[in-house]
């Protein structure tokens, strides 16, 4: 294993190994996926999908037919969306898709470029990509909360929130203000579904849902017309569409979790969410109680809420940990857990105080045990850094 | 058949149907991926390319290594482009490293944007990429034959050309001026092999070469490796990659076609660069034929070249027709076209005279076949718009 020198893997047979829990990189649920078998496997042949359209007739040119119908049956089976009278638009990710709605919510030729917020701690490649650019049609304008310039402004609102898994609404409420709304966390293994969402723009991926994050398959749900043609104006622009491949894959997969929600109870670990949820729980769990061995770290709490689609009162179990460090003389987080090597990402990339990381709880099995392990290891001894 | 309200399909049992050749969709080479049945068959199944990495230890990390392999093996195969030395970055569609090449050859924090030119005629969507967002990192600049500002600039070089199908150089030469080479026509079907082209950025799609453009499978060649690194910075931002499924097929593909390459003259029909050129030569002359029968229409002459890859003279026979319409009375041919139930591209949209007109060679063969009589008929008739 050379995965040392640039610490993206982890050699779990060593102590000393790097453990990267940086990224959201959903491993966690391919057992699920093994035991699916064939179900959920494709087979393109090479004369398949050679034209870059998908379906003429259709505002979202390039999406797939049979991937339309599946997300539009699976918001309707696990009502975490309504879907009656909005337009979908595939994305290739989520990420695509925010950059996309930016660019439909701006007047293309306003005096000054219209405020980009979002409440902290914020996901931290909002910035990034509203800012890598230089865009004249959009500014990054930092925190929700504090922001009260006059004019245009658009708020992302992520809920769950990355990276703290909580619920959140707008907060701006002054002026001429439009929402996009992340719903990327907005599932039954993350968090109770409460209601059904129907804000103007939902963002919706495969990559946290289902753990396909190699796809780049995403997806918004947008009721106004003309925005839903600007955001596919976008990613024609951009990359002429979405791949049919990954289109046709997810519709498949999406498909499968439909069918497998309907035998809700009869086999647990058929139905996705269920299954998830459980994994999700265990882990959350472990962690808490490791975490609750000492004073030096500690965790969120969240409530318990009725989940539509489970049936009961559920509490989320979110796809981070957002990790408070209590010791006085750990100033630095993500530096302290750097030195034991465990990769998070630090309070700061999220506009946060540097005593907070985010820690993937979606990773290998034997990665988030080491995880433990090492946690473990830290508290008992008492480690702290010089 | 309902594509008449929208012209992007044909109803090629009337005479009255709208052919749609304004699109360069490469459906022509459909029969021969039919033909290769299994060989080109992918098979994914659900618990494949969960990651959104494809390999850690690569500058691009999202490059799964059989692409790598398979890209590496075809330039070599068919020797349209030096490969020792370069760093291979994989995008969605070559659309998405246009924009990434922008990205990496701007200083983040310019005082001015850089200026971006193409010559006249150029391809209708590099200007469009370019000012969409308002970026401040780059600007178009338009013609690059009259482009004479101090400063830095990218000239996008199309060779052979979009619309025109000529063989291209630099033409800035002046000041801080760097190159991005876009050769997705650079391939035997479509124009002589002279030489392996070795330019510092150069830019090859699947859409073009294939013909598999649902994929969004582009990629590029770059000797810098800062460059390189910055292209790949600016795909983990725009889309966190490029889809799994897509790049594994595309793999496949491009190992079927380098495998049966191996085989040249035993087989015309199996290597796929000798079924396209003829199919593309077919056309061409069918083509040259129909024009050649009136002087109201006019086509660009070819030069015969030596072709490394045929071991022989070839000429070109390029993706698109760029026609010319020599009838006085007939201004926009363009418009002259539409009323014709034709649909091409404009000389406008290429800045160029509209007189012209840019017609894909790649479409259906019915369609391209109705084309002809169309054509045929507007000639015999002297059919000149009022």
């Amino acid at each position: 294993c050379n995965s040392e020198a640039n610490g993206s893997r982890t050699n779990l047979s060593s102590s000393d190994s790097v453990i990267n829990l940086d990224h959201g990189d959903p491993i966690i649920f391919e057992p699920y996926w093994r035991k699916m078998g064939d179900k959920c496997t494709v087979v393109i042949p090479g004369y398949q999908s050679l034209s870059y359209f998908a379906n003429i007739n259709n505002l979202c040119w390039f999406l797939e037919p049979e991937l339309e119908k599946a997300i539009k049956r699976l918001h309707r089976v696990v009502g975490n969306a309504v879907v009656e009278d909005y337009h979908i638009v595939v994305g290739t990710g989520s990420s695509q898709l925010i950059q996309a709605a930016l660019y439909a919510l701006c007047p293309p030729d306003g005096p000054e470029p219209v405020s980009v917020v979002s409440a902290v701690p914020y996901y931290s490649s909002y910035q990034d990509v509203t800012e890598f650019l230089r865009s004249g049609l959009y500014k990054w304008e930092g925190d929700a909360r504090t922001f009260d310039k006059e004019g245009a402004y658009i708020e992302l609102v992520t809920s769950p929130n990355n990276p703290d898994g909580t619920i959140r609404e707008r907060i701006v409420k002054q002026g001429e203000g439009k929402v996009v709304h992340d719903l990327a966390y907005y599932w039954p293994h993350y968090t109770p579904i409460t209601s059904p969402a129907d804000y103007d723009i939902m963002l919706f991926t495969i990559s946290k849902c289902t753990g396909h994050a190699g796809s780049r398959i995403g997806w918004a749900l947008v009721k106004d017309e003309p925005v839903a043609k600007k955001m596919t104006k976008f990613i024609e622009l951009n990359t002429i569409g979405v791949s049919k491949e990954s289109q046709l894959r997810a519709a498949k997969i999406l498909g499968v979790i439909s069918d497998n929600c309907l035998h809700f109870g009869s086999s647990s670990s058929d139905n996705f969410f269920e299954y998830a949820e459980h994994l999700m729980a265990k882990r959350w769990e472990e962690l808490m109680d490791v975490v609750g061995r000492s004073a030096i770290f500690s965790l969120p709490e969240y409530p318990q809420e009725y989940c539509l689609f489970a049936g009961k009162f559920t509490e989320a179990h979110p796809a981070f940990a957002w990790m408070k460090c209590n010791n006085d003389k750990i100033e630095d987080c993500e530096k302290f857990f750097r030195g034991n090597k465990i990769l998070t990402r630090g309070g700061k990339r999220f506009v946060a105080d540097p005593k907070y990381v985010r820690v993937s709880m979606l990773g290998k099995e034997d990665e988030f045990n080491l995880f433990l392990e090492r946690l473990l290891a830290i508290q008992e001894t008492g480690y702290v850094l010089g």
